[in-house]
């Protein structure tokens, strides 16, 4: 039997496999959010895409705050959903028990979801603190697991 | 036959792994450059950098704006070939269509290429928009076909 | 034997395992360092964030020299994380002796280390350009003899 045959009918691969598209499909959702914002509030990082809208180039050129929020929601998605795939995919080949491994990629999933409503509402501290942590604890946990079961210093 | 073995045998996967290397050696690349526009045009982000240059200090500690446009090139690399790595990883191993694959792997390739030249040079607009579309849709579409062909939630 | 109990015996992909789950760790760690200096340095980028520490908000809306020597640090880290993550891979599946992809992936989990050590302390450089390097030297060997052992343009 072919390795890719075998992955497909290991349930813990197909489970990462199926969240980790679902959190980058996510995470590529921050980009056009990102162009919306910029259209809609008329705040350009460079000339030539202010240079789209006609008129004053250099009144459109500025930072926007909520721009600057989707950006900063984008940026802690690479710096969360980066690890997770990374974690996730050694996680899941240490052959880990698939209920344990479908709770961490299900609050991981839940979490980064619940995160960027808390970022783009806004809504008031702690949803966007513990959200963030969520995820965080899913990526050490399965770092741990990982350690754990596959250790070759 | 190890596992090793039949992924060096496995055309999809070895088309997966060539342009992984490319794409992310294209993205290493955005440092060196990025040092580059930083030392020609003596802008610094640390007091520790601009020393190297000798005379006064705080006059490099400045933020120009082609290092920045370099600096949002790089960020925007991050953000569309991370996706790529995870979604084309998770796909070449759903088991595509050998030509298809290819496809979506020399799309992605050529459209990064073409993306940060619109950016550097930079070329009008809708140059940039373009190239980066097109990388977001193999994104979406490679996403879309492996939940399609494996789905575990 | 399945191909989860093979990947389990490869040692190339056991110390792959080891040392990306050891590099993403390094980088995870980066958030709550940044957690810890906003607070310190009260210095917030967000409404919400500055209200819970009570006072006048506009006042710890505002960046500070240290939170944003650890951002960048950051996102050094993803920048160069992100292809050992992807060339890792790729290069640990492509067969190499284990002698020579140890040395890779020990220099360059002991180069990013000592960067942030270098960025956080800060050390004059060139510690930081050296250890940078030295991470981005091993990227660029692992890219090189992936695509030497497997081409598939």
């Amino acid at each position: 039997m072919s390795v890719v045959t075998q992955l497909a009918e290991n349930d813990v691969f197909r489970a990462y496999t199926t969240y980790a598209a679902i959190v980058l499909l996510k995470m590529i959702v921050m980009s056009p959010i990102t162009a919306y914002y910029r259209m809609t509030r008329k705040a350009f990082a460079n000339p030539e895409d202010a240079a789209m809208r006609g008129g004053d180039i250099k009144k459109y050129l500025r930072t926007d705050q909520d721009v600057e929020r989707v950006r900063r929601c984008h940026l802690n998605d690479l710096e969360n959903i980066v690890p997770f795939i990374g974690l996730g995919l050694v996680y899941a080949l240490s052959n880990p028990d698939l209920h344990v491994a479908l709770l961490h990629f299900r609050i991981f999933a839940g979490s980064r979801v619940l995160h960027t409503i808390s970022y783009l509402v806004p809504l008031p501290q702690p949803s966007r603190a513990l959200t963030f942590s969520a995820g965080l604890l899913v990526n050490v946990s399965m770092a741990y697991a990982t350690l754990r079961s596959v250790c070759y210093l």
